[in-house]
């Protein structure tokens, strides 16, 4: 088998490393710490290299990314030169998947009980008080739900959402026909967005996705819906979101990400009861060092066997 | 068909209960309001009749209950007395088994994803607080259940649980074989309660559960198990419970149920900041009324067929 220098820049706890170093032999390890020239005599990346030096080093032909998103590479300008030098760009999107997928189904189940209400609620049975939060609660099952951004998360939430019969649709860019539920058009978001009662956004950030829930496209989801965002802050436009909420048109907003992250502290996001914020841990995972490495390298694995890498991007 | 005289004492809004008035035809109802008495001369009880008026009525040979709860009908005396009778009890349970399962679910997630804490933090990527927070963060994949309590909310929650592929094992009073996942007897309970992560209460009240959860019974259960109760609040040693919180023992109660409803203001539980509680709201759903009058006419249908009842507790 051929051994590769590995180049690494990965930030984990000092278990997941110890484990990289023991398991990834007969393989060299350029570890952390290590001045980023080592790029430029590796056969492979792991971590979040330069994407210009990159493109630079004359013998890189694998970067496995240690995040799902990789706004940094996803220009034209990097897909043409990786292309022509053959440098394969995977991510770690099947760590990630699961537990975005649940960060955004506990949202789900969170609004569709009234929990951020009901816990904070001292009532009697029975009461008028009692009555209301009760009627409030919904059963997810039989409601609509849109997935903007149709990716491994994605994939997950619509396995977690099968016992309750609900009506899934999605919008991605480049479909595949192998998503295995309707998929929407561009000139059928309109009345998508107008029939969904939970319209989902991971949406990753790229030129075409900047505001893409503009003032206009908000305005037309359908009254009463709810409103996620676990993509980037980025593709919403958060005031025109804060004037949906405002206005009553949506329901609920949830949000594990914005622009910044956090917002500042007068933005009117934070004022509004029903915009609920989580900072950014949708990824979170109790063992996500170790989960990090144990994915790269099943990838190393398969990338010395000359076979297909898992969480190809480009 | 044979007509039936209906006594009825439910409380639904107004729209539930037109429909229930144009439905039930060619029966007749003893509306809300009638004098007790109306029991004496009824056919068939649809709401909350009184247990000993019930079984004094010469006529009365089924009663359906407005909830899931039985307690006052739950005793041998009664039991004894229906049997020889020919009196049949069924509840609502069909009517409450989703929306008390989600609400269980909604808590599990709430607790895995760590979002009461999480939503109450603003905090930068990558800071201590937030490697915190996403540390915390669980899947429920491979994490292991025991259900105390298997009826129609615990066959809920398995389904709604299957994507997770979770270790689930369950107690019941009278197993029937058909539970479908490993049923642990009394004596396996020690063994259960200290391998399980998730301790789910679904306990109905009765002689034999009243403090089921005692202090020596909590103290069974893992260190760092979650413990969830939406039985009644009868079932646990509430200030054994608080014990075990305070302690560290458990990581934390997620309760829909107390006793009494609600606690009063000096409880300790108020005070523990992992022990989340909500007002007995987990039967909730928007159309409540509508539900429960269809359930009941969908069985009322069956009755005038002689067919076997639906959610037939007695």
């Amino acid at each position: 088998m051929k051994t590769f220098r590995i180049f690494c820049n990965i930030s984990v706890d000092a278990a997941a490393m110890k484990m990289l170093k023991e398991s990834v032999t007969p393989h060299v390890l350029l570890e952390p710490g290590s001045t980023e020239g080592s790029l430029s005599t590796s056969d492979v990346a792991f971590g979040q290299p330069n994407p210009s030096e990159a493109l630079q080093s004359g013998t890189l032909k694998w970067i496995h990314l240690s995040s799902a998103g990789y706004t940094r590479y996803d220009t034209d300008a990097f897909r043409q030169s990786a292309q022509k030098l053959g440098l394969q760009l995977t991510n770690s999107s099947s760590v990630y998947d699961s537990p975005c997928a649940e960060q955004l189904f506990s949202f789900m189940m969170a609004q569709s009980r009234g929990l951020v209400e009901a816990l904070k609620t001292r009532t009697t049975n029975g009461g008028p008080v009692w009555a209301k939060l009760r009627y409030n609660c919904r059963t997810l099952t039989g409601q609509s739900v849109l997935i903007l951004g149709f990716g491994a998360i994605a994939r997950r939430l619509v396995e977690l959402l099968a016992p309750f019969h609900m009506n899934i649709s999605a919008y991605r860019r480049t479909p595949t026909g192998d998503e295995g539920l309707p998929m929407v058009s561009t000139e059928g978001l309109p009345a998508a967005l107008a029939a969904a009662d939970h319209v989902i956004n991971i949406l990753p950030e790229n030129a075409g996705t900047i505001s893409f829930f503009s003032a206009e496209r908000l305005d037309e989801i359908k009254p009463g819906a709810v409103f996620y965002n676990i993509g980037r802050g980025t593709t919403v436009d958060q005031l025109a979101l804060a004037e949906a909420l405002n206005s009553g048109r949506l329901a609920a907003a949830w949000l594990d990400v914005t622009e910044p992250e956090p917002l500042p502290d007068e933005h009117p996001l934070w004022k509004i009861s029903n915009c609920h914020i989580t900072p950014h841990i949708g990824g979170g995972r109790h063992e996500e060092g170790e989960a990090l490495v144990n994915h790269f390298l099943q990838n190393l694995e398969r990338y010395a066997h000359e076979k297909n890498l898992q969480d190809r991007v480009i």
